[in-house]
């Protein structure tokens, strides 16, 4: 915060005995501006939340001789200007540079592509390049907010492209949630990029939407919130099996949640022969998935299930093995977790608060998992997109299959190697800085087994031209 | 080039010799890998032009012992991958950031946006960044290439935008030419921006375009080609008159081309005052804007002017002060210039060939500028939108409006002193550092005296919060 304090012994002693009194650790302290009757000071301490902060600038006015000017928080001092910016990757102080960079040099490459529209990969951004885009339309937990409450979300995510995956990602959020509209922006942009993620678009229209993208762009087009989180499910479960020792076409899993990432762990947990999954919408209906319905439209989640009204969440618990929860905050308790069979694994990753209070829910199952990162086994999609879109990128395919998502899960999964597999510690940290390369090249070798590569990844040194 | 060479003395004399005898300067020679009997090298040389490179290319081959791997050239390497990329302004390497920066911090910043729309502009990138779009339907001179091909162009121009005015511009190439889905798709996409530079998009549908978006978007719309050259040209004509000692409201100007410069350059000619002006568009007739009509809608040259469809651009020439050429190249000669009043102006500014030949034309003229490099008096778009947009940002316009535009040309004419003005220098250099202040300085007063800046600029050390 920025105090004016009268020039006078005590007033600062008076600011620092009130923090002390509110528990509010003195940080920083840098005088602004001096005059002989005031002084300008920026002033930092430690709040425990926003509540505390907000009882340390309540008392502050009725001391004598202060007045508040302004205050902020680290997290809004971050996000000032933004957080990314776009640079030059080479200079432009010199004519000769800039006739390279831009006219008339720049020409050359202009016609080059003219002539053989492939060369934009190589000789523009497109080859590093990722749209983040968004309607705005599920932020987060916290709705439909509209496409500039979005963008310090996307921003953020073009910040994690950045840093763990060095792709050059960029913010893309409209001001329609129109269906049709989203899909022709997405395809009138698409030129310049070389994938595109869709974020944080609501469900059902986000299924929609990524379909038809898929169908009418020949980059990779793909929905995080689904498949982003159905990768990393996938991986921490197949760990959380090698632990309790159970086979995962023979177990039964219950879906709590069936919206975006609900419907994607669901069709790659089928994919991975799962046989046996019951699924659960937010109205508490019961949709079963068993061994003869699948066989007909394995491929497609909606073909293969049957609504059975009658049946609560609860009750899908009875003799389960797993739980993997992608809906909404304390929704069951301990109690219901232990209906479940024995040696229970429990994926509870509604954010910001898990289905089940993780501190009670963590001594009653053998796994249990969040999505959180102040509890162990974090379920991070961070995990998954950057290597699987380093992976496609790398070798230009067209689209993201569902072997490529495959193979990234295994590649997640294996990480952990089985001497130090544990109940706490079924997935890699996202720091861990294997992940994206590890996970890339698993995408880019189950790219070329299916066909959809374009070109063979680049060895160190080769320019690619 | 990269060249394979047999392990023999002789052998790479023979290459430089080669050079040597097709005076192609000898640069640098790396080793990249040796054996015994092979030698894989590197080689730089300097050429003139594309054909006296391939005529090094042609003969190499035929040396003995000499095969050519691969060859490039500095533009196509500097083009390797892009010349932008995205980069994160605060570290993510700790859990404490990644929490700041993404989930969960970043809600509480979505909240605030959420309530308060317009804080879009400070706690995101929004308040910085301009989408440089284009639609790939007349770059530069090459005519209609597409949106690949328009890429590195719309790199070029986001890196100028950095450079020159520390704006983050990303480029936006359309797979569209159909107008209304092209002013649809900005439309949608401008929540990310803080404004929108229209870039080599054809006339006359860039006339649509840019007014069609300039009305339905609250963010600053300005096609450059139209607007930024203008600018100059205008900059460079009060400077010119200020020599030559003739008043703007007295002289007869014709005009050599009526496309997106064309037109924008007489609108911006007459708001400044000028009153007699021919314009000729590419089949030569005449179209007249004499005083009388101009009084009717001098706001709209369209309106104001009267079709002559008997006079060509020559017989126009007669007894005119000022010819400015946005037109083709090498469609006048010396002769043609000599029917025009004594100390005559000529602005020749096609591009890459003048309408007249500079090395003869320039003897002929008073004043001579061209729109080159490599000539004196360089009328380049570049001196006027990387300030007009910094100015825009700064005091967060709604839209750029003509007092804006006359004020920066304005800046830009008054950045030479009158002791300093002379025949070939009516314009500062794009690398003056004053330019770009300067310009985006005028254009923010003047967008406070008209109502169209929504804050006022930030002093040095002032976050803006």
């Amino acid at each position: 915060m920025r105090l004016e304090l009268e020039n006078q012994p005590g007033v600062f002693a008076s600011v620092a005995n009130l923090l002390a009194k509110e528990k509010a650790n003195l940080g920083a302290v840098d005088i602004v501006e001096a005059t002989r009757h005031k002084m300008i000071r920026d002033v930092t301490f430690d709040i425990e939340d926003e509540a505390h902060g907000e009882r340390v600038l309540v008392h502050l006015p009725y001391l004598n001789g202060v007045k508040v000017i302004s205050f902020s928080d680290p997290t809004f001092l971050l996000h000032l200007g933004g957080k990314i910016h776009v640079q030059n990757k080479v200079p432009l102080v010199t004519r000769a540079q800039l006739s390279m960079a831009y006219t008339p040099g720049v020409a050359k490459v202009s016609k080059a592509i003219a002539k053989d529209i492939s060369k934009v990969h190589t000789l523009t951004i497109k080859g590093n390049s990722v749209a983040v885009v968004t309607d705005g339309s599920a932020i987060l937990g916290l709705g439909n907010l509209g496409p500039e409450a979005a963008l310090p979300v996307m921003e953020g995510k073009a910040m994690l492209f950045r840093e763990f995956a060095g792709i050059d990602a960029w913010p893309i959020c409209l001001a329609t949630q129109d269906v049709d509209q989203i899909i022709d922006t997405v395809k009138y942009i698409a030129p310049v990029f070389g994938g595109i993620n869709l974020e944080d678009i609501s469900s059902p229209r986000c299924f929609e939407i990524e379909e038809r993208l898929r169908q009418s762009l020949d980059i990779p087009v793909m929905h995080d919130d689904q498949h982003g989180t159905a990768v990393v499910v996938l991986a921490a479960l197949k760990n959380a099996l090698r632990i309790v020792k159970k086979d995962i076409t023979k177990i039964r899993i219950v879906m709590s949640g069936l919206g975006a990432a609900g419907v994607a762990c669901a069709r790659i947990l089928l994919a991975a022969g799962v046989r046996n999954l019951l699924g659960c919408n937010r109205q508490g209906a019961v949709l079963v998935v068993d061994e003869t319905s699948l066989r007909a439209a394995r491929h497609d989640l909606f073909l293969c299930i049957k609504k059975e009204g009658e049946m609560t969440l609860r009750e899908s618990l009875v003799g389960a093995d797993v739980l993997i929860g992608v809906s909404a905050g304390n929704i069951l308790t301990v109690n219901d977790l232990k209906k479940m069979k024995k040696d229970r694994v429990v994926f509870a990753m509604a954010n910001p608060d898990p289905e089940v209070d993780p501190a009670k829910a963590s001594k009653a199952c053998r796994i249990f998992a969040t999505g959180r990162s102040d509890f162990p086994n974090q379920i991070n999609n961070a995990l998954a997109f950057p290597g699987i879109f380093r992976g496609a990128l790398n070798v230009r395919v067209k689209t993201i299959n569902e072997a490529m998502k495959l193979a990234a899960a295994e590649a997640i999964a294996g990480l952990i190697p089985s001497d130090q597999l544990n109940a706490e510690y079924i997935v890699p940290s996202i720091f861990d800085k294997r992940v994206v390369a590890t996970v890339a090249k698993a995408v880019e070798r189950a790219a070329y087994r299916t066909g959809v590569a374009r070109r063979r990844s680049l060895k160190e040194g080769d320019s690619g031209l």
